[in-house]
């Protein structure tokens, strides 16, 4: 049987690549930066346009679909998450990186139907695809990756001789630095190899699904920078939880993606969580 | 007048490339991962066969230069730095890496001659050459990077402002590792834009000459960690410092690269040193 949306998900990568183009002549000039919830999480001109661009392409051909943004939240939109087919996009994920030209952006577009992150997958040819409801594309300013499987075997992988990718985060609250440095020490003790951080939650993502670094954790990001990355996650044979170790929850600005359960429950085993309002929070 | 160097430096190049292919074409293979001082602190055969193959060619063309390289030295070899015209080599900067197929891996070699750092440039084409005796090379994995002028101008930047690079380091002990967090800590809180990392102390130093990042720190790396690297960054005009703030010592397992002396300063003013064994002790 033909899949329902498999339309919206041609359509997620057409406009992925439009967007990918602005970014690409963007960073080839200046840009005035300016600040949203702490000095480290910037916006541009360029966020907002890309953002603008995506939404009205969106509108104009699915008129009854939903749509949270990034810069549209920022703007005073709500993001509810509702069973209605629903495009979740982050215009630019790494803003940092963007605004600095370090090498590593990723436009995000995800899609949801009844709330599901499991999808049909058909992303730049994939080796597996399952699940029912969600698109996710993923572009570098750099070129299009081919999304790889995981060869890192399911349930093989010791903590101990693993390499993690997360992020310092963009919260400059001394509490939540301690956390997120505590809890980097915990992990780097037990010992493990090493852990790495390009600057954006997608790109990781898509580095554990390419199967370069055996998990990605995160606490403090929004469900843009989550939707479209994390199915390409599953698709390669990546598993998503809670940093609680329970099921993973799309709102609640937290995830572990990793390479397999075991990987992702050892990882959870050892996070203090960070107090955060959720994304769907009034 | 001509470099009397030069020769030495096309060579050095040369070098590089070949190595370079080595390590393209044993990524694609299975490894036989062996640890050193850590179980962070890796190493495979295909580090020692680099090695061994730079220096036979070495010897053979420059019998009378002397030469330090990372495996040399894990094999017993000492790491004195004379006045010769000295090789500094390391076959797989990032092997932590280059074990999980992470996608940054340099090979570095470094060229000293009266133990000077500073240096006469031609490296893929850079901008400006300037200094007189030192090469200076690096490749990644994914292909050839040109040296680029960093983009910040000198004395502008504003820490608060500011992306750096630098590793957790490969050392597990818990009294290296509490100081190594304290550091990124009082950096992040300054506050800055960011910190990210990506496993190779060459590619890290590589995008501060590039201009992506802002400056670059370490503590607990060596000599053949910063010969080859060192020289882009200074060539493309940057500075480095040692992390008191006082001149940058090549065999004091630290540094700070950055764009500006203005910005290597108050890096220096932030941090805690780690008590390191030099390179160069007996
Ligand atoms: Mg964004
Ligand atoms: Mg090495």
């Amino acid at each position: 049987m033909a899949d329902p949306w498999q339309e919206c998900m041609d359509y997620a990568v057409t406009l992925a690549r439009q967007a990918g183009e602005v970014v690409r002549e963007a960073i080839k000039n200046e840009m005035n930066v300016m600040i949203k919830s702490s000095p480290a999480d910037l916006v541009t001109a360029t966020d907002q346009k890309i953002e603008k661009m995506l939404l009205s392409s969106i509108k104009e051909k699915y008129p009854s679909h939903s749509f949270i943004g990034e810069e549209s939240v920022a703007a005073g939109e709500k993001s509810i998450l509702t069973d209605s087919p629903t495009w979740i996009i982050d215009p630019i994920d790494g803003t940092t990186n963007f605004v600095h030209r370090f090498p590593f952006v990723a436009v995000s577009i995800g899609f949801t139907v009844n709330k599901k992150v499991s999808v049909k997958g058909d992303l730049e040819r994939p080796e597996s695809g399952r699940g029912q409801s969600m698109v996710g594309k993923w572009r570098v300013c750099s070129g299009t990756q081919k999304l790889a499987i995981s060869k890192t075997q399911q349930n093989t992988i010791y903590i101990t001789k693993s390499l993690l990718v997360t992020e310092f985060g963009s919260s400059r609250a001394p509490e939540t630095v301690k956390i997120v440095l505590s809890n980097l020490e915990k992990l780097l003790c037990i010992p493990i190899h090493g852990i790495r951080g390009v600057g954006t939650a997608a790109v990781n993502m898509c580095l554990v699904a390419a199967g370069v670094a055996d998990a990605y954790y995160e606490m403090g990001i929004h469900c843009w920078d989550m939707a479209g990355a994390g199915i390409i996650v599953t698709e390669a044979g990546g598993v998503l939880m809670d940093v609680t170790g329970g099921p993973f929850d799309l709102m609640s600005r937290r995830i572990i993606a990793a390479n397999s359960k075991t990987l992702a429950e050892r990882i959870a085993k050892e996070i203090q969580v960070i107090p955060l309002q959720r994304d769907d929070e009034e």
